[in-house]
């Protein structure tokens, strides 16, 4: 009887905890259960340039806001968010630049040639929204006393400047297609017709809240200083 | 011995197997499992006016973006994105237009007195984000071969329009701030002297993208109609 039961226990084991396995089948696709990147440890809310940084390389994507070209007009400008993914370089080096992969199809990227200072704002709460095996901070969770997005302490994070093309082929071109491509697999397989452009943002403002008291607005400088970068 | 096994098995499966209880220990927090509201099937990709609206409805926040106050000038303006919780109704109700609880102390609020059309920008990706028991689409998530927050089967939607803020008292309030508070339970403890402000888009334009084929745009008429509703 005893080997009967062990048999079954084990199992009923198998059955239920979580698989080791690095792809699993959810609904019809094959999903790969991790990031590809390791999550680096959140910093102190003290630190605002270091958290800023850290939100830029540990995300993935944010919501790009561009002057729209096919709403109002130059008296009455309006605004036009669109989601898009990013990196700020490879797993294992943090620039502090956001990166895109997108297309003049698009249209943020066409309102860009008229209007070229964006914005690119980010959400602590999307940390665990693409990769499968990632818990959300209780900060952002709702339910929580003191969880919520709009909550302070669910870092929010938006980064201004203009929209820069990066001209393929240079250096910083060839670093940023591989960061892309390494954790956005499957932009590498987008259709080659519609002429990818990988463009930047150079920075010239940063506006955080990640805890009560309203936001912290950072230079630059103080930005990319906090991990050892120069601009 | 069977017996021995027997309580073995059944202490190892208690440990692995996921709690049914409504609360859990999360980090420092007891987290609710559950999101107030049951998220309703997704529509066929074909019914786009019906993919807003369950949009609208299903997700939990967005980044609203404003013509920025503190950046830019008049001839030129710059774009500033923020986070923002949202709901559109209570979770039996929905209405199709966003509600916004903020406050004039918000760099979006300051903003929307200066230029009052904004946008409201949403991604699929963020369904799982804030409600720990829900699984992300394939569609968005990363490590999959078409998935990503950037590819168009992972649906964005953008919603144009005034920014409105609603009369204290008027029925559109109170159902308005029943809806808030019932789907972001944290927002009823929030400082008073912060006078929070409930504010709606009225909806001018709808920009949608859910599968491949460039953006669908959408008169309000469609979008409310969608539901049955008058806009």
């Amino acid at each position: 009887m005893a080997p009967f039961i062990t048999l079954v226990c084990l199992l009923l084991l198998a059955a239920v905890l979580p698989s080791s396995a690095k792809n699993v089948k959810k609904g019809k696709i094959d999903i790969r259960e991790e990031c590809p990147c390791k999550l680096a440890p959140r910093p102190d809310k003290a630190e605002k340039a270091l958290t800023a940084r850290w939100m830029v390389h540990s995300l993935d994507w944010g919501i790009l806001a561009t002057i729209s070209t096919r709403l109002g007009g130059d008296t009455s400008p309006v605004p036009f968010g669109n989601v898009y993914s990013f990196v700020d370089g490879t797993c294992e080096k943090s620039t502090g630049t956001p990166y895109f992969y997108g297309t003049y199809m698009d249209q943020s990227y066409a309102d860009s040639l008229i209007h070229e200072t964006v914005s690119f704002s980010l959400s602590e709460a999307s940390l665990s929204s693409v990769c499968t095996e990632r818990e959300a901070f209780t900060s952002c969770a709702l339910g929580t006393k003191y969880g919520d997005p709009e909550n302070p302490v669910c870092a929010r994070l938006t980064l201004t400047g203009k929209f820069v093309v990066l001209t393929e082929g240079t250096e910083e071109y060839n670093l940023a297609k591989e960061a892309i491509f390494e954790r956005h697999p499957s932009m590498e397989g987008w259709p080659e017709n519609h002429e990818w452009v990988i463009a930047k943002i150079d920075i010239e403002d940063v506006w955080l809240i990640d805890f009560f008291g309203g936001a912290s607005i950072l230079t630059p400088e103080e930005y990319f200083a906090a991990m050892g970068d120069e601009r």
